[in-house]
């Protein structure tokens, strides 16, 4: 007996390829895939519901692998005075900048940055997300990080989405430590123990460039990572190549992401770990960067790429992962099954989740979106569209 | 006595800049607003509704001035094809490009036509969209055109939307008149009747392009309008300097679009005849394109300018006004200021509605958005993420 049987869907499994079932059906019990074919093949009388699919496609939920959507405050006042000619200078000195997010979020009790945080993550739930990563990094000390990891797993106990959660205490050097960025790394390995003890903590990341922390400081990040057992993952290249991709690789980290001025020696070490790499569009869009990641050479050495909003109010300030499978096919040339892919399978890979989501087969969660489309290059075609028609996630149809 | 009262919100009414006012308050009678100002200096008493906008921003409904928005079938397949190395020949060779559009929207009914639509039109709307306008230009025949702007019509009528339809038979040369454009463009002129007897027209537009029509043969057709008294508009120097800003510009247009190729000698043309230069973002970003139109000059000579989102199945796969917002200004550097009346006041007189729509002004019609935003700049600085929070349209509250 299964629990849920949707049925006239054609579906997209997401296994080799786009993995087609045209005029298929798939069947639920207890939370997970119990058996997917042809709707010719299954027998409706063995479901206790029912679902007409409508000739939607289906596929596996998406999964949004990088975001910092726990947030206080926006930055929109920024955006408006640099287009009306303001510095970034003029910003800083303003109290501007990634501190003034910092100053908003550990203001904010745990009630109002959920309430600011809510709607960008429904943004995304109504396209289809049914798995969210949510990075810490705005706190900069252990309580405010704990703060907003608690929220973080809040919104996985309140809204329908697995949260992954990542503790990025390495995001910036807050001003209490101005001038000692050797001791705000120390403070940071400090605080991995108790986080981890609260299980608030995934997987551990930090952000490896001129203007963040060096290589040798995010290496000791890193280590005190390993130590508790936890899996690490890097923002790495994005502004200049820091050899960060090849120090993730060495720890057999889960992805380095970003990755515009990663280079071949990079490339080749990730391959041989096995690391995916998450591009990011909606930063490069919003910064108006011009190098793009070297998404041919990914390509050719078997580098599965992942897709993320990386929702974030100073540099991608995107609450839609469609948009940013377009962004990745527009401007870097991804075909549209590789940005399909790349917001399942291989985002499922960069969280290490690859055994429970990311396609649709036996036995892993029951995680769908439904999708009033012709074929599923229309994900990606498409832009500033939603064409989802309702999810199911852990087997409960959610529309 | 007024027929509603929207209180507690903040209007930017677009008048001379952002107009805001704080703790504001909007009053309509009779479909148009009636009054507006201090939340203190309204009497709630005088009104037979009130609506607490629970500290919303209040702006004029948007305007999105230029759209091909009905049509039938999509090009993802040419999208994934031409990714996946396909060239244009090979597209063509295969039926591809704006003709398969037109095949498709010529063998779809009414019914069928207005359904492909819909979806993309309710994009719009969820966004604070209470005005459209909607062209003509895959019937290319005298039936099939009215088709199209019959369906325009009936959108107008079947969903809260100011629809203005514009007759754009010259957008391409169909099949059979191959090798015999001037032909077609006679053809053109002659369904200008028919079509306005119905009422199907409010303003005339053409693709002047080395792959479209000549200035010669724009000139024929805007002079068939003019001497059916209608206005006219003109895709313009988006792919090479035809010099029809200079031509629409000469016919006192309402407005020139594109324009990414625009010459001083037509930006000081449109100043002089107050023609409206429309900003399409969508298709530069999906076309990859790499000239931006000359906005600084643009700015310099006082043209208005407004923003749209071109929403077409070849060039600009786009149902976002906001996204639309957001790439003007990434992309152009327009500031938040200029994008937001480009959505607004400007997109009002590229429809030649200036004295309705707008702006929010006692006597105008009552047609507004609700946002759940901190300042009127988040409607540019997000992006992929919709605030509206409701909308009234002719003093009808909608949500
Ligand atoms: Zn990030
Ligand atoms: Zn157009």
């Amino acid at each position: 007996m299964w629990d849920l049987l949707v049925t006239n869907v054609h579906l997209a499994t997401m296994v080799g390829g786009y993995g087609e079932v045209r005029d298929g059906a798939i069947a639920v019990r207890d939370g997970r895939i119990a058996w997917l074919g042809k709707a010719a093949d299954a027998d409706p009388a063995q479901a206790a519901q029912v679902h007409d699919g409508g000739s939607c496609w289906l596929t596996p939920g998406l999964i949004d692998c990088h975001s910092h959507i726990v947030h206080a405050g926006n930055r929109s006042d920024e955006f408006e005075a640099r287009l009306n000619g303001a510095t970034y200078e003029d910003i800083a000195r303003a109290g501007g900048g990634i501190m003034s997010t910092v100053r908003a979020t550990r203001l904010a009790s745990d009630e109002e940055l959920l309430a600011q945080s809510l709607p960008r993550v429904r943004s995304l739930l109504a396209e289809g997300v049914t798995t969210l990563e949510i990075k810490s990094g705005y706190g900069l000390s252990l309580e405010s990080e704990a703060k907003m990891l608690r929220v973080a797993r809040r919104i996985g106990r309140e809204l329908p989405v697995n949260v992954a959660t990542t503790f990025l205490g390495a995001h910036a050097l807050p001003p209490e430590f101005a001038g000692r960025a050797d001791d705000y790394v120390t403070e940071v390995c400090n605080m991995i123990a108790p986080l981890a003890d609260q299980g608030l903590v995934d997987a551990v990341d930090a952000f490896c460039e001129r203007i963040g922390f060096s290589r040798a400081q995010t290496e000791k990040v890193f280590q005190a990572a390993a130590s508790h057992g936890l899996p690490v993952k890097l923002h790495a290249e994005q502004l200049s190549d820091q050899q960060g991709a090849q120090l993730v690789a060495q720890f057999g980290g889960l992805s380095a992401d970003h990755l515009e001025h990663l280079t071949q020696d990079g490339i080749d070490a990730m391959a041989r770990a096995g690391t995916v790499a998450v591009l990011l569009p909606g930063a490069y869009y919003f910064l108006r960067d011009t190098t793009p990641p070297p998404v041919a050479a990914l390509r050719a050495a078997g580098v599965p790429m992942a897709v993320a909003t990386d929702n974030n109010p100073g540099t991608s300030p995107m609450a839609s992962l469609l948009l940013a499978l377009n962004m990745v096919c527009t401007l870097w040339r991804l075909t549209p099954l590789e940005a399909l892919a790349g917001a399942t399978v291989h985002a499922a890979a960069a969280l290490g989740r690859q055994a429970d989501i990311g396609t649709l087969e036996v036995g892993k969660r029951a995680d769908f979106a439904l999708w009033n489309i012709a074929r599923p290059a229309d994900l990606s075609y498409a832009f500033g569209f939603n064409p989802c028609k309702g999810v199911v996630f852990g087997g409960k149809l959610e529309d």
